[in-house]
């Protein structure tokens, strides 16, 4: 048994749920076919099995030293990120015409989860150099994308992202970092910046980072900020690696998690000129990153669905061979001890991973698939509904796994009992890792503001009533035998319809947004509720009479009907808060909280 | 501000909610009024405070080494235990007679819980050497008190708890340590022990090792289990410590919490004779046990809640001082960022883990009493009503705040955002402890067991009746401000009451069991509510004029507001699962969890 991907699930949520092969139809991937990506994943799968896997929990022990102002990681990183590079699998997803292989984002996504699942911040340099090559691809000058994303393809040159500052996390207005025109056409960057995952490693030949920084005269606030490639090393007119261009690592940040993917504190233009190139137009840096988040926030959420499907592959086979006691009408204590499986409590814990986790990826497949679409969609009416189908979903996607697929992290160390409690077990370590996710790339409170306060808000609910639409459209295809289902899908949908509406008319906007992160939950466990009912709908159609896929089905039925029976009815409670606008939380005074 | 206690809220948990002053009326707590209790915290705070605490994070940074067969800890937690002991501390809970100060354990578990909030770790070794020393109390003959009870009261000698084995954590009744008479009225001791925490430390000049074994004429299962005295270093009779008793380290575990205080493996008599001393009868171990088990299992809990309460502390300290972004209305990023705790959200986290914390320590004081009432307690009806009472919460007490005060260390991360995931900033590590908590001392799920299994069951369900007793008549003295809260109180324990009776008529004993753990949870939801009814109608009778005691008191009232709008909506799905009998879980076959 896998410890870092189900095969299985991967075929029947990308072809089976989804239709995927329905892109290869398309100009754009008409060169890929479901055999050419099964190959694909055949050999990611063996990469990541042999060379990510088996270093997870030693890289996990030997995080990162700061040694004469780098970040020296233990070789078998710069090892495992070169094998991957020779593979090809960095070209992946960028466009054919810059070098790249094309490939859907939905099918790209499963197969780097397999890296994820192995060796979570191994994959983080990957996913951060094809988010900051994605960028450079879309806003960059001709010769921009020239110099800088042949070697971030070819995963020689890596990527990071330079947006927080110590005294600017969520709050992007405040940063201080500076431009300076030099007078040339490229600008003097001065300033600091914090949580700069991947920054100053030993690995790579170069760093791209991709800066937000003030230029000198503009205007206060988040409309004033502008974006800058800032290359470690200096790049001449022909692509050659300079000189340093003084930027510093000012310190490592020590970390619960990911610990294997440094985190620094970079100094820019301290010691010396540090050379940033604008990118695009000045003041519309924060449009930009706005533009890529929607494909960060997804891999977020990716990576919080993986810890979750490490954690509960690894629990589930620790379950089927550690014996400890007996069924609870069995008095015989000789009776030989049984897998810990056969305890019902034990199953539930198993059951409740299997829900998060393969709603979760449910969830964030239905997005990829979006993103993919949206590339080949030609009807503009279509377009339109896509677009908002993926806003609305996005701070779902990034939130919902990273909060459920933590919750799943955790009853996989309780399967495992103190086993699970220690290092000798990796369950510990996921559940590390995954606390990082509702924390960066906006927070979960940040996700909450941005549903509520903004998504189904924008275009007089638009997008929202295409969500509902979608959600009615299951419901009503949806067979008899599904009738309790689809009646508390229809009851939830209900419920989300009046504490929305009620949100929405509430004019002060800080009461509105008040429990703007219980929303989000709820909205999300409605959605996966959905998505596990098209699951469930899918599977119902497929009795195949052979035994291992009929179990495969059958425990497909069993997680959907888990999530409606155990799951969805939380949602309840929650919207009544939003519904009456429940105002504890705004009424509760500062000093309230100690007193005396 | 306090990081590790809040005065004012013991000072209204104990005196005001829970009147422990009328301890003091009776014989055996004559000689402590509230003056003396005070003079005893403020020891308490300043030791913990200025010894506990400051090494807190260093020691999770330095765990145990192995060193010549001995678990070896930094020097400083000899140190902080040294001075517990000369302070008197260890002596605080036990009998006048004994050499004890006999003080009530409510105001002990008060008193140690600033130990522990400061540093959870050592005050572990304090909570296993006094758990030993009051089971050697109950059931030592009189020689083997006299010869170890008085250096563990003085705190020269430590004790551990030597139940689990690698093949026998929750099912106990699989030991394979053995005790083999030595014809001199003393066993050979030879088996492995698993999870032994204080295990061959470093630190105290002997270790009593209370062990589990079985008699080689032993029958199976749990009733062949006896209790033994194993000394570390021999003792002779009078006193005297002697040769090694061949106890061997045989590792330590390495643990992702809880890392200051050792947790090793234990081989006995592999190497020489390990003389051990049956306590007690032979076979009757697990009863003795048991027995103990109460006090045990309720300091567990107040341990998880000592470490939800530096977590909520930090992260309260933490919200008032840290500016980030502006208020949502607020459109001129000009203006200065405001402290977080202004953000609705961040207040919604800082009163989750108040009610938490709050409720989870009304909860241990409330079953701290109940021990202390049973002591001096001379009606037997009254006395019968009271032991009920705590055989029932028992398993709540451990389990409720293991479970959500874990959940408030989640949040206090959360308000830290990115620092509160560096090992820069305690509040990772206080997670990382109390993720131990669900799993010791009987997992979560065997507290489930214990509860629907055979609590509520005991007796035709009289202790369920004492309960619900105890919850109306609070109801009843409520007053109408607090209409709300009775009939959503009332409503709750409808549904308790529909689903208990449902599970107890349900003769597949495994199908009854089947959600046993969410029965659980919603149970101490259910308590916790009725606990923070109790302090609202308290604060309520309060309105001092001090504007610190106003806000107090206020407060407590929105906190209770908060349990009763968004905690305890909750339990109503869940109980609807168990009157149902749902048998999701049950009907989930091994393969179905994967198939293909």
């Amino acid at each position: 048994m896998s410890m870092i991907v189900n095969r299985r699930d991967l075929e029947f949520q990308l072809y089976e749920v989804l239709g995927i092969d329905s892109l290869f139809k398309s100009t754009r991937y008409a060169s890929f076919d479901r055999e050419l990506i099964d190959e694909m994943f055949n050999a990611a799968e063996t990469l990541a099995e042999e060379v990510f896997l088996p270093f997870a929990d030693q890289l996990d022990a030997n995080e990162p030293r700061f040694e004469n102002g780098t970040a020296v990681c233990i070789p078998e990183v710069k090892a495992a990120l070169d094998a991957y590079a020779e593979s090809g699998f960095f070209a992946a997803g960028f466009d054919a015409d810059i070098g790249g292989l094309q490939m859907p984002y939905v099918a790209q996504a499963a197969m780097n989860g397999m890296f994820s699942a192995a060796n979570g911040p191994v994959y983080g340099f990957v996913m951060l150099t094809t988010a900051a090559a994605n960028m450079l691809n879309a806003f960059g000058s001709d010769e921009q994308k020239a110099l800088y994303l042949p070697p971030m393809i070819e995963g020689r040159w890596f990527g990071t992202m330079c947006l927080s500052e110590t005294q600017a996390g969520s709050s992007l207005s405040d940063i201080r970092t500076r431009a300076q025109p030099r007078g040339d056409g490229a600008y003097n960057i001065t300033g600091t910046k914090m949580w700069i995952s991947g920054g100053e490693n030993n690995i790579c030949e170069n760093i791209v980072h991709m800066v937000l920084a003030k230029l000198t005269d503009a205007s206060p606030g988040v409309k004033g900020i502008s974006l800058f490639i800032v290359p470690k090393l200096r790049v001449d007119e022909s692509g050659n690696v300079g000189e340093h261009n003084h930027i510093v690592l000012a310190g490592l940040n020590h970390k619960m998690g990911q610990r294997g993917i440094p985190n620094t504190l970079l100094n820019f233009g301290e010691s010396g000129d540090c050379i940033g190139h604008l990118v695009g137009k000045p003041h519309e840096g924060l449009r930009y990153m706005f533009h890529m988040m929607n494909e960060a926030r997804i891999a977020i959420g990716q990576g919080a669905v993986m810890s979750g499907l490490a954690g509960y592959l690894f629990s589930l086979d620790y379950a089927q061979h550690r014996p400890q006691g007996r069924h609870p009408q069995n008095k015989n204590p000789e009776s030989p001890q049984i897998p810990i499986i056969e305890h019902a409590d034990v199953r539930r814990m198993l059951l409740a991973q299997k829900a998060s986790v393969e709603g979760g990826q449910a969830l964030i497949f239905y997005c990829c698939l979006l993103v993919d679409q949206l590339k080949i969609e030609t009807d503009s009416n279509e377009r339109q509904r896509m677009h908002l189908l993926l806003e609305l979903l996005t701070p779902i996607a990034k939130s919902w796994p990273s909060e459920f697929c933590l919750e799943a992290n955790k009853l996989a160390i309780q399967v495992l009992g103190g086993y699970g409690y220690t290092h000798d077990y990796p369950v510990e370590r996921f559940y590390r890792d995954n606390r990082l996710n509702p924390i960066h790339e906006g927070s979960h409170g940040i996700q909450g503001i941005d549903l509520l306060g903004r998504k189904v808000a924008m275009l007089n609910g638009e997008a929202f009533d295409v969500l509902l639409e979608e959600i009615r459209q299951t419901i009503a295809s949806a067979g008899d035998e599904f009738a309790k289902e689809k009646q508390a899908l229809q009851d939830a949908l209900g419920a989300l319809k009046t504490a929305t509406a009620a949100a929405l008319a509430c004019t002060d906007i800080s009461q509105r947004l008040a429990n703007a992160t219980l929303y989000l939950d709820a909205c999300g466990h409605i959605v996966v509720a959905w998505l596990w009912l098209r699951q469930a709908v899918t599977a119902s159609a497929k009795g195949s009479g052979i035994a291992a896929d009929d179990a495969f089905y059958a425990g497909k039925q069993k997680a959907a009907r888990y999530f409606f029976r155990y799951e969805l009815p939380k949602v309840f409670a929650t919207l009544d808060l939003i519904a009456t606008l429940d105002r504890t939380v705004m009424d509760m005074a500062v000093p309230e909280f100690i007193g005396g």
